[in-house]
């Protein structure tokens, strides 16, 4: 297994003077004590300039109630770090402190980065190949039920999570959330000038813990599945709302910004509120984390400079290869419909199915992502009468088949010794698709189909290779026998969900 | 079973005179002795008048060689014909006779039309819902395998069998034809001014077992896999071949006209001159049988009106329905990959992907068609080294799990009271789709997904259904308890491949 899972997560806070260090990636925390009478959170402001030898970053903080004003830094730089705090509050102006970052530790590879245009890659090199998952308002079901998904979470399918900032009201998800992120009380009665703190430490408790496992989360900001009024708050609130996550949660390496879950289902936001919900995450946060934006039933123009990557929502994940050539971004198909047993028809994959668009999204040079929807009651109810819990809205245990498959697929890709790109192993006309790293590793995808046989004529010349039959549903890898060269016919074992390898021979 | 199997055809053949009777839609021949000197296909005509009360039509014949010249024609209007002969040869022209039209009997619904813009009807109007297969060279591989691939197709899987005219040269079809079309002899040595009647009287017979048996013979006038240069004749040859082709075939009332397999593979052959070839078929054939032509990658412009259907290569079936709207007639998927394990990727369909295809086909407003391409040996060998019989290619037997299926398909199709058009049950952006006569008789196709209930509040409103669960792998038909109204959730047995059918009960 990968990632060690280590729920107790080391932060080195400290206050002004003490000299401290900071693991390369890690998040360093100055807090100060200052005034909380009137409205800290519109009156104060708080901000650090982060200082190592010829690089300065100027860093937003936040009021996090009681008191207490944060300014939370992540270096990507090692070496000795001063500091010094910028505050229209006499009592957190000024402050200076200084600190060591240290080397990143063999685990840590720092945040996720668009690199060569088509991929992502931690900022130590590192390929990073997405399976994510969706569990959309798993952080607002209380400690029990967190607890729980982590533990599923544990077992190494996934390494992006996707989920909502804000409680969600839908089928199977219509009890209140234990915190909300305003003061004030349900379901509409909120004071928008003021945070509620608790609510977003409890979020980035959860951000961290996936951190520690490995797993980015993709967060959410916006989404049409409301009842508190959150989807309508307008354009300053949002603003206003947008600072203060990005102050809090983009210190933390793993954070990806969504700006909506269907942007487009808001109805409240025009297509230039979110070219300027966009432009903001731009502009504030100094991380530059990443950017998607996903659709419902129309698509955002991901070639939008300020985008990172494409966020699809559509179950045809082979087109990944053209959406990179019109993108000429990272493609990731988030929602493909999920694996479950519900009416609505995004929700009712067989686990076949969902690992096969897993498999013709990567061979064809994209990511697909995982959602479970499982009801298990008997007889069905009515959607919106049911309080079963499903993964996809609220965590928990995994009911289905394609998680396991998602991790052996996972665990197949990351074997590759690079980035893999699409790569002309089949006709134009045929569905079939292979990625390559180069010409070293390659993967060829033969769908749901069934040949008895491959015919392959498309090797590079002069090169053997050793092949492998991967069966993508029974999770077998058999060799092939001898070494290949020029056109072959490859015996296949008949079943859909067939993989072949080719690794080039090592030439000595 | 419906359609019984009789071999043994009955053809009313007579001289002049003899005043004679034919069944409505069948056929009758004039046959008359005349020269087998000098190259009577170029240097001899004849043609006849055939007139009934206020209505004539005018019919080329053939030679037939051996000094026989035929006339043959199926009448479409009842009662007292007459006829006379027209001929550059004196012994052939000003010949006379008479003949009675009697009425259809109850299994001859005459030729197929197109109906409503989108719909097959038979002459008499009950609807033709296409469900057809492919044995491109059946009729080339001798009797003993023809009256095969006659049993199998006896078991009533279909109602159109898609064949070549000209043999065909592909993998594990490497066998030359026991006839040829034209004096000469293989390779390439033809006399392409003397056709080899014996060749299409074999074709004639294979056309009249399948009328015997309720299957439309879609006779491909080219295609492109060939090694005898059938496929590069030149137009005025093709022109000579397309009139006594439909001299000798057009009467049979199964007869349908496919331009070409893969009209854009053969590249002697320009868009003109397959508008060409599709005007030859209208202006020639006295009896307009329906006119198609099928493509490899390029798509034929489907708008031309002297098209009866689009006849398209093309695995998404789904598509049915924006094709309706774009050619305005019907549509048949022809070829949408075949079940089987072949290493080419049109060939290995898993049965349950091949059912799809044809539900999916279906409640799109669509039709789907067959094939099937199983090689038995083990190991396998190259396709071009294999001599095994594949059903798509030389008929035979039936190794795949569709046909039942497909036969099944038929079966509930058959049962609407009318032609089925798309019904709009689900959400647009749903992948589930629907058909239905009126509000009469609905066919919902829920794909290879698994939902557990269906939710439905599309149904007419004031309107009761009795409802019945269509396993459509496992073909069972379960009964829904009680009568539905209103906004449904139905309880669904969370498998692939499920139809849900509602029939408007009983207003008494």
């Amino acid at each position: 297994m990968k990632h060690i899972v280590i729920f107790a997560f080391l932060m080195l806070s400290f206050l002004a003077s003490a000299q401290q260090q900071v693991e390369k990636w890690k998040v360093i925390e100055v807090i100060l004590n200052g005034p909380n009478n009137g409205n800290p959170f519109v009156e104060n402001n708080i901000s650090a300039v982060f200082t190592t030898a010829g690089h300065s970053d100027t860093i937003a903080g936040f009021y996090d109630g009681n008191g207490k004003y944060k300014v939370r830094f992540s270096p990507a730089i090692e070496g000795k770090w001063t500091y010094q705090t910028i505050s229209n509050v006499k009592a957190l102006n000024g402050k200076k402190g200084a600190f060591v970052c240290t080397p990143a530790l063999k685990e840590n590879h720092g945040p996720v980065v668009v690199k060569d245009t088509f991929h992502f890659a931690y900022a130590d090199g590192k390929p990073h190949f997405s399976f994510g998952t969706t569990c959309y308002a798993w952080v607002h079901q209380g400690d029990s039920l967190a607890n729980l998904t982590l533990k599923t979470l544990s077992n190494g399918y996934f390494n992006k999570m996707r989920m909502c900032i804000f409680p969600k009201d839908y089928d199977w998800n219509k009890n209140e959330p234990e915190l909300y992120p305003f003061e004030g009380k349900p379901l509409k009665d909120w004071d928008y000038t003021r945070f509620n703190p608790a609510y977003f430490r409890n979020i980035e408790k959860r951000i961290q813990q996936l951190d520690s496992m490995g797993i980015e989360a993709d967060l959410i900001v916006f989404h049409p599945y409301d009842r508190w009024g959150f989807k309508d708050m307008g354009m300053a609130v949002n603003e206003f709302y947008i600072k203060y996550i990005i102050a809090r949660f983009a210190a933390f390496k793993n954070v990806w910004w969504s700006m909506a879950n269907e942007y487009d289902f808001m109805n409240s936001l025009k297509t230039e509120d979110w070219d300027k919900i966009i432009r903001l995450f731009a502009e504030n946060d100094p991380y530059n984390r990443l950017r998607g934006i996903h659709n419902g039933a129309k698509w955002y123009d991901h070639t939008n400079p300020l985008l990172t990557h494409a966020s699809i929502q559509n179950e045809d994940t082979y087109k990944a290869k053209e959406l990179r050539k019109k993108y000429k971004k990272p493609v990731v198909y988030d929602e493909c419909r999920y694996e479950g047993n519900v009416p609505w028809s995004w929700g009712n994959l067989t686990p076949q199915e969902m690992i096969n668009k897993f498999w013709r999204g990567i061979t064809n040079g994209g990511f697909a992502g995982h959602g479970e929807t499982y009801v298990m009651e008997d007889p069905v109810k009515w959607p919106s009468e049911s309080d079963d819990i499903l993964w996809w809205s609220k965590g928990g245990v995994l009911r289905g088949q394609s998680a396991e498959r998602i991790k052996f697929a996972k665990g197949i890709v990351e074997q590759s010794p690079g980035q893999l790109s699409p790569y002309p192993l089949f006709f134009d006309w045929a569905p079939f698709s292979a990625v390559a790293y180069k010409d070293e590793y390659i993967l060829a995808y033969l769908n749901l189909d069934q040949p008895k046989s491959a015919f392959i004529n498309t090797l590079p010349k002069n090169t053997s290779y050793k092949a492998d039959i991967i069966d993508t549903w029974n999770m077998t890898i058999t060799p092939v026998e001898g070494e290949l060269k020029g056109t072959v016919l490859i015996q296949l074992p008949q079943k859909p969900g067939i993989v072949i390898r080719f690794i080039k021979s090592n030439s000595k």
